[in-house]
Parts: C-alpha cells; structure tokens; sequence
C-alpha cells in the first residue's frame, strides 16, 4: 500500500516540479499594499489544488486590509488520529530586485536548486505537503490519518486574520498534534526537528524635528536634525555588544537546558566557516558570552530593518532632513511576554528622545517564543520518519526566528506542535536568490508521507 | 536717462515674469545622472537672453558628467570700472514632490508669491540681472559700466566646472568687483548685504557589514546590522549639544569680529518666534554658548542629508541591512581649512568604525569660507542703492550658506566680492514650495539697476 504512493512520488517529481513553479510565479507579497488580487490568486491557487484532490476546503475571508486563507480537512480516517497541518502562501517582498539573478517570480532551476521567491519560505513547503495528500488519495483512494490544512497569506505581515481564525474556531480545528511546515534543516543532509522559535515584535519609530526640510547652510546649527536624533536614539538602544539597554528586557528569559546546550555544542558547525561563508561580515556582532547557537536560539536581539530620512537618490541634497524614520524589529527568547517588552520598549524610546524633536513609536506585531514538547509521540514519530528517507540521525534545534501562529495553535488546541521542513541554510530566505534543493524538494514529499503513515502506528 | 530705463523695467514687469516662468519651467538639477538635455537647455535659455541684448555670449562645454557654463561680456564702457557678476542657472531636486502645493517646474503665482523650484536659488536672481541689463540697452544702447557675466551650471553639484574655469582665465575675467547675486534679504523690506558665508564639505560614509542582507530571526544575535553600526557612527560624531567631536574641527576658527557681533545683536530678531515660525521644531538645536545668529553665520556643523539602509518601502520586512549609507555635510567657518578637516574627518569615521562592519568615506566637494570686504565701495555702492529703492537701511550679516565659487573669485581676481540678492527667509531654498515675492523680483531689478549707474560716479 505504503509502496505504490512512495512510487507515485517518485514517478511524478517532474509534473510536481512545474506546479510548484506556477505556484511560485504568483506574487503573493503580503506586505506590499494594493497587492490584494495576487493575494487572492495565491490562496485560490492552494485552494484549487486541494479541492481537486476532493477534500473539503474553504477560503476564508478576512476583515478589509487582511489576506485570505485556505481551511481544508478530510476526517475519513476514524479512530486514528488527527494532524492540523500550517503553512503559508504569502512571501516576503522581493527588494532589492538587482540583485536576483533570475527574476524573483520568474522560477529557475540551476545545478538542481530552483530559484524563487517563496521556493523555501513558505510555498515549497505547503506544495510539499499538497503533494503528499495527493500520492495518497490517488493511489489509495484516501489519507492514512484525519487532516485538517491551515494556509494562511499574512506570516510575513500581521497574521491577524489566522490569530483569529485559530481563537475563534478551537473545536473547528482541534487536533492531536499540530505540524508546521516552515522550519527547515540544520545542514545539508541532516533531518532537523526544531524544538524552539523566538517571539517577534515589530514597530516603526518616526522623528520629526523641524516642521519642513530646511537648507543646511541657512539653518545649520539651530535646526535639529531628524536623521541625527534618530541615529543617536537608535545607537543608544544597544550597547557595543549588541545587548539591549530597554528596562526590564532580559528579566522573565527562560534559559536553554543543560540538554539542549549539550546538543547544541554537538551541532556540525565552525564558527569561523559561518562567519565567513554565511554572514561574510569581518566579525561576527553580538554578546559573546554567549554560544553563536545560544544568541540565536535563545537571546532576545533589537534589530532595525530599515532607516530612512532626508535625500538618499542619486546626487546630494543639502537639506536637514525634518523627519526620519525606523522599521526596528525584536526577537524575543522564550519567557518574554511581547506586551510587556513592547510596552517598555515604548516608554524607554521617549525618555531618550532628545527636546529638539519628536518620535512617535507605533507596534506593529507582537508574539511570544515557542517551545516545542520533545518527549511528544508526534515529535518522535516526525523524527523517525525523517530519518528513515535521509538515512541520517535527526537533529533537535530551536531556530532563532519567529512563527507567531505556532503558539497560538500550541496553545489554543493544547496540542504539541511539531515544528520541520525542508529548507537549508543558504536557502536566502528574506532575501535576493531565495532557493530550494530540489532533492529536499523531493524527499521532503517522502519524509511527510512517511510520517503521516508512521502516525497510524 | 535713468528714469527712461526705470520706467522701462516698470513698464515690463508682465512680459518679465512671463519671462521668467518660461526659466523656471526647465528642471535644470544638477545633480541628477542623465538630465544633460535639460541642462543644456538651462545654458542655452540664459545664452539667447544674452545675445539677444546684443553682448558676447559663449556657452562653454566643460569635461563629460559637467555642464556648460554661460560667459558673456560687453566692455563698450570706456573709463568706468568693470564688474563681473556671477550667478546659476541650475536648481536643486524638488523632492519630495508631494509637499508642493503646485508642481516644481509649473510656476504658479499666489498672492503675489511665484512658486518654482528655482524662484529664489537662482534663477530668479540670474533673471533680476539679465533685465536690468535689458533695460539699459534698449533705452540706452549701452550698459553704465562695463559688465563680465558668468552663470554656472553646477552650483548645486560639484562645481568643478566653474571653479576651473575661474582658475584658468583670470585675465579674462578681471573685474574691480565681483557681484554674487545668490543671497537674500535677511528680512521683508530689509536689503541686505552679505558679509560672510560659510565653506561646505560633502561626503558620503557606506557601511557593510554581511555580505548581503539576512533574515533578523536566523541571523539576529550574530549578523552586524550595518544600519545599527551606522546609527552608532553618525551618533558619535556630535555630541548632544551638536559639537562636533572631529579632532581639530575647531582650531583654525577666525571669531567674528566684536562690531559683527553687536550689529547681530541689533538685528530685528526673536528667537522664539524663529523657532516657532521658521524652524518648527519643539526647541532649538545647537550650542547654546552662542547666539541663533553665531551659530548659523560663524560655527561649524555636521549634519546627515539623507540616511538609507535595508528595507523602507511599505510594508515591513525583517532583513539585518547589509548596507547603510548616509550623505552628510559639513558647515566651515571662517578660517578652516576644508583639506584638514577633510582628512582628519576621514580618520575620524575609521577610528570609530566598529571591527564588525567596513566603512568607506568618499569626499564630494570642499569649499573654504568667504568674508567679504564692508569697507569697499563696491560695497557701498550696493548698499547705498538698495536702501534707496527699498527706502530702508540696508542691513549686513552674514550667511550660514556656502557659494564655492565666490570664494575662488575673489581670490583668482584680487577682487572685492559683494553678496547680495532679494530671497526672503520663507523662500524655501532647497526644500518644497520655493519662492520668490513678486515684488522684490521688481525692486531686485531696479535696485541692481541703481547700483550699475552709481558705480559709475
């Protein structure tokens, strides 16, 4: 039985292959305002695959401003037990656009690795397991377990519309476990179950000094300057070493076991190789008391994502810019509670803003860390599963990003998450040249089926 | 003979406005890559002017990425002294477009306000000129004194082409006098002579620190942020008061002299008022040891024009920028050297350059002070003249402004310079919504048509 759907994969990978590029053609930025039809043509896209397969799916629509997303269950497997499985169809914007080799949302594959927008995070992912559901129902006519998709089009912008989903519909998705497909492997070759996620705020400072831009030599030395007082503000919020002056930041951080650090120091990894080959930066930032794996899985970090202010084009302007502004995010380690931090983030950003201007702070997101159960059957089962398809032991990592929703189905369904996939490290995720392996691809499709298999067990 | 010509420049105040509307419609930015066209319409409008009033015009091309700059003479004045008078015919970028009222290369005029990019910085001026010209020789068929004419291209950029040009022809150019027409009047009514500008040195710092941008969440703890870093720099260049912590910035300073003191003090002037009406910002910016007037004529500056780095579009987007980069500027008082502070400027970002990142620093343009000499009579003249046509004591000051230009004049000539011009302080130079007041561009010409014929007693 188990035999003619793992062949079914095996003798479809190329026709799987040409989906996941029409998938990944659609531009389904979730940030980018004015971008609702190729939202809408992203979840109609997962939503199509799925109805076809004859499950029983549903678009749900959001509120005005939010995204919609793609419900789907199949309950035929009685008394066996039931998977909610999420993923998500939006990606992140593509800037900058020159420095892709290939055109973002234009898929290529090149020496085996399939170049796009979304190919890691998250749509290779969720066409992983679309893949999976269908070598079952076509070669068996059904699914060995009951299982409910969640695919949501808001990850990487507010996720409101899932949060909401989730807390308003406990019954509707009650499962026994919870699998998320948007992690992926420590290294090439190496099936990873990720045991631990860091929580995510995200806010946007604005500094205005003067109430228009003003010529620098005419105003110089009264007129204060926005892009100034915003760097001094930003440069006072970490020290030297990158930790974090706000009050109260690291108080309530729950540490990592002896285990997990133990397991961590055993991880395949050289620092220096790291710095030179994946971050290419003269030295590597950060508190160094800590582990490289310590400050990323378990330490909190303050992070501008982007500043701005004055005149930035091409020639000079000199003009004292009257406003400047930050996108800043935080991770957060586990025990954090993000109202908390946001609050105080807030107050600490106004008591070192300078007399000459003004800031005004806006939070845009706030989640919580995860922690994943490790002694779960289902954990235990995803890692079995894994490493029978890579023929190789399965390694437990926290990552130092944030899935929001994770906790809250953690803890909405009181059920275990299981947080995979099938991504790599230089798989460019947020940034130019995003990419999957196409052999991840493939076993990827395996390593899920067996799993689901595994779970009847 | 005079009243001929004054009632000729009264009689065409229409045609001249039409005039200068079809100057300011040519989006003559120097400092935009590609715009050569426009720029050498900007030549050519200033050139037919010229040549149509019968003088020796030439449009002399400089080096590729230059512009032309216009020379035109008419020496037909046997025995009366010589002026050479400088202006610019190029504009600073408009942005951002969406803070104008009506759009920057579409003259509008409101409530006796002419709206332009260009109104005031310089065009408006280089016009005033070109019409007090007109007059003499339509009503006259000659010019009072004899006149050099040189308006540049490039006053806005770099200002290489003019400066050579200056620096190679000094015979040709001879003048007794240099007439800079870029300055304004320090308040409605008030004509003014400027005694002063301040040098400018402008640069460029870029950090790296990956090698691309990273996602915060797997990278955060470990990746430079190379906005961070450059928050850090720029934040340590001034301190809170905005001195500026350059070794050696302050040495060289010449101190304004105890009489330009007390007539600063005596300027119509209230602090609070400025700060409220001109700047806009909840306090003053600056070293309060010195007075508004101190800082803006007679102290150096530091200050960020434009900051950029990682992702600042719509949406949000949780990269660790690889890259930050900030165009700044420095304001040099009287006696500093620009190739000192230059270098030691340079040094400056390097030492406090974290190991993390790599900075480079390129310097764009430098320009020493200017002080002008009161007790010329070329000077008198000027003042005696505005005071005449604006029946009001015509007042000196200082400018906290850099025109690079007069400086090398007045040291390639032997020559005295006088600093003059009809701006008001609510132009709105370099920013949004320039102007110029229809009536002083009346009076404007009339006064520089006053001081033509005084010159020649």
């Amino acid at each position: 039985m188990y035999d003619k759907t793992l062949a079914f994969w095996r003798a479809n990978q190329d026709p799987f292959l040409e989906g996941l590029k029409e998938f990944l053609r659609i531009p389904s930025i979730s940030t980018l305002p004015g971008n609702e039809v190729e939202m809408k043509r992203g979840a109609k896209f997962v939503a199509d695959e799925l109805k076809a397969l004859g499950m029983d799916v549903s678009i749900v629509e959001g509120n005005a401003n939010e995204h919609p997303l793609v419900y789907a269950e199949w309950l035929g497997a009685t008394g066996k037990p039931t998977l909610i499985v999420y993923g998500h169809y939006d990606v992140q914007p593509p800037e900058p656009l020159e420095k892709w080799i290939s055109p973002p949302f234009e898929p290529e594959v090149r020496k085996g690795v399939l170049y796009a927008r979304g190919a890691s995070d998250d749509k290779g992912q969720v066409y992983i397991l679309v893949k999976v559901l269908e070598g079952y129902f076509k070669t068996t006519g059904k699914l060995p377990i009951n299982i409910k998709v969640l695919i949501e089009g808001e990850e990487e912008s507010s996720g409101e519309h899932v949060e909401r989903f989730v807390r308003q519909n406990p019954k509707k998705l009650a499962a026994d476990a919870v699998l998320v497909l948007d992690t992926g492997m420590y290294a090439p070759g190496r099936p990873t179950i990720t045991t631990g996620l860091r929580g995510l705020i995200c806010a946007e400072i604005s500094c205005q000094g003067a109430k228009a831009d003003l010529h620098s030599g005419n105003y110089g030395g009264v007129a204060p300057n926005a892009a100034i007082e915003l760097a001094k503000i930003i440069a006072y919020v970490t020290t030297d070493s990158g930790n974090v002056r706000i009050p109260g930041f690291y108080d309530d951080i729950i540490k990592p076991t002896k285990l997990e650090l133990k397991a961590w120091r055993r991880l395949p990894f050289n620092a220096e190789d790291f710095r030179r080959d994946v971050i290419g930066s003269p030295t590597l930032a950060g508190d160094k008391r800590f582990s490289v794996h310590q400050r990323i899985y378990a330490r909190p970090t303050f992070e501008v994502n982007g500043i701005s202010g004055g005149f930035s084009d091409e020639g000079f302007k000199t003009v004292i810019p009257a406003v400047a502004n930050a996108k800043v995010s935080m991770r957060l380690a586990a025990g954090m509670n993000p109202d908390k931090v946001a609050a105080s983030f807030e107050r600490f950003i106004q008591s070192v803003t300078p007399d000459s201007v003004t800031c005004t702070v806006q939070i845009l997101s706030k989640a919580p860390a995860v922690i994943a159960d490790t002694g779960s059957p289902f954990v235990k089962a995803a890692a079995k599963a894994q490493s029978e398809v890579f023929k190789a032991e399965t390694l437990y990592v926290r990552r130092g990003s944030s899935i929001p929703v994770a906790g809250t189905l953690q803890s909405v369904l009181s059920a275990p998450v299981i947080l995979t996939g099938f991504t790599l490290p230089d798989c460019n995720m947020h940034a130019p040249n995003e990419n999957l392996h196409l052999s991840n691809f493939y076993s990827g499709i395996e390593a899920i089926g067996l799993y689901l298999a595994l779970l009847t067990e």
